[in-house]
């Protein structure tokens, strides 16, 4: 402990800089600068939310500007809304900082921030600045849910399981980056910006949000396989996934072949997983939401998750003893 | 990067273990284990504050058990709150873990998280999990304003400032755990008490804020030079600091002598600062808040802290251009 406890020199003047020229809704009393933000009361019930980004386990400085990356961090949390069927509404961003990073990063870096948060509607009301090893930022979003939320326990038997999107785009972005499988052109940039560039289904999470009953849903951050799993967990359900079914882009086909290794257990896909009552065209619902969405299986009874149509490994992250049917 | 992006084996699985067992006053919709919670709408405007403690940084491990330095990650946010008046009432928590500490150590460090939680009467409602090069714990807490907020921005010149408590005991007790001051006995354990286990004013808050105008105030977290510096800036108001009158413990008195270095600016003191227009009686304010309360000094036209009474030596993390009336 080099000095004292929680200053910092110039924290103060750091998370000025950092909010100086900040926007806010009406829905802000008070932004940042003060001991809490305060915010009017809210129209509708309301989401929380957290998560971060840590140097060296999320993410190294030398693959992305770091305004990149500071919209990245936000992006993660808008993906929890977009998962619940919320708007988004104001959050509080802890930045780690370590020594080596000089105000003009975290000037790019809450640009990024910023930028995202204008585009999302999003007020960003308070900071807090802590040194650490390692560079890390961590978001505590609010949202709003105008309608019913959509969540991880509502899934039943006989249900057929959705996806927006493709799979493992990410996860074979981030391996690119680190140098573990070799992609070249536009095949390797839409891989690696799907990685460093996550897009929250917003929009197809709030039209979810307004059909009857409301579809469970979660954002597949953990892999596809893992995140099934959560929802067959909180709804006490089963599911049969049609491993072949599960949607690739042509980039992730180029690189991969058949493995579908990472479309399955890659993770940051951060697209929405959701479950239906039998009989919905999937075209229809690409159309309502905004995005291609594919219909990948069906929940059942009883517990554990069962695939067909394609091989699928183990993967890291996985839990072997929730894929027995 | 050792492994893929953002899972980590069994995060899932320790988020629910520490989240079992967690009961959610009515205002939960829906608690952990989803992608957010979900709360009722409020019934006021809200508070909305995030802080966090990293190992080395703000603690060391053996300084204190698990379940301090849990519940004290709450009360650094509490504190928040208390400043502006307000009622806690939910969190999320990010933890970032590192390797050599066990499930076990996270139960203990939970379990005072948990307990604080409850008697302060705030919800658990989320957490994320992270690995980490250190251990980290970040809070963000969600609060009430029934009546008007307290705020740094509304002190006027002519305004006497008045504190809460006793100075420079948590910096001492810093440095009695970090072995550069010798303390024995009572005193000792008084001081490292006070560092460890801070108590958010949150009574005093409360009280503050049903006078009518509402007082400026903060809370003294970065040193009370510092503090105070907060409050002129904001308010665009000078103040004229009676350094002698600066309250002081017992304990205090017994290691530092006349030294008011860390009463002025060594900081975690967690005590309320505020500003009222004069002939308040600070024994009647005293009853009213239930704790000693003290008149420091006053508020001024002009900018900076002018200091009397008391010699006021450089302190760490206070900028001494601010010091000059």
């Amino acid at each position: 402990l080099a000095r004292r406890p929680t200053n910092i020199p110039g924290e103060f003047k750091l998370i000025a800089r950092l909010c100086a020229g900040l926007t806010m809704s009406r829905r802000t009393l008070l932004g940042p600068g003060d001991d809490c933000a305060i915010l009017a009361r809210p129209r509708h019930a309301q989401l929380f939310t957290i998560d971060s980004m840590v140097e060296g386990v999320h993410f190294k400085l030398v693959w992305s500007p770091p305004a990149v990356l500071g919209s990245r961090a936000l992006e993660v949390n808008l993906s929890d809304i977009a998962a619940m069927g919320g708007v988004p509404t104001a959050c509080t961003v802890n930045l780690g900082i370590r020594r080596g990073l000089d105000a003009k990063f975290f000037d790019r870096l809450y640009a990024g921030l910023r930028a995202r948060a204008k585009s999302a509607g999003v007020d960003i009301v308070g900071g807090n600045v802590t040194r650490a090893e390692r560079l890390s930022i961590t978001v505590a979003l609010l949202g709003e849910v105008p309608a019913a939320a959509l969540r991880r326990d509502t899934a039943h038997p006989g249900d057929e399981i959705f996806v927006t999107g493709t799979f493992g785009d990410a996860a074979a972005g981030w391996r690119v980056l680190d140098g573990r499988i070799r992609a070249r052109g536009a095949a390797s940039k839409f891989l690696v910006d799907r990685f460093l560039s996550p897009v929250a289904r917003l929009r197809a999470g709030a039209r979810l949000a307004r059909l009857r009953p409301a579809p469970a849903a979660i954002d597949v951050s953990d892999g596809l396989l893992q995140d099934l799993g959560h929802i067959c967990e909180r709804s006490q359900v089963g599911a049969l996934l049609d491993a072949g079914a599960v949607p690739l882009s042509p980039a992730y086909r180029a690189v991969m072949g058949d493995d579908r290794s990472l479309a399955l257990g890659g993770g940051d896909d951060y697209e929405l997983l959701f479950c239906l009552a039998p009989g919905r065209d999937p075209r229809a619902l690409s159309r309502s939401l905004g995005i291609r969405v594919t219909r990948i299986g069906r929940i059942t009874r009883g517990r554990g998750i069962k695939t067909i149509g394609a091989r699928v490994p183990a993967v890291a992250g996985f839990d072997q003893l929730e894929a027995r049917g």
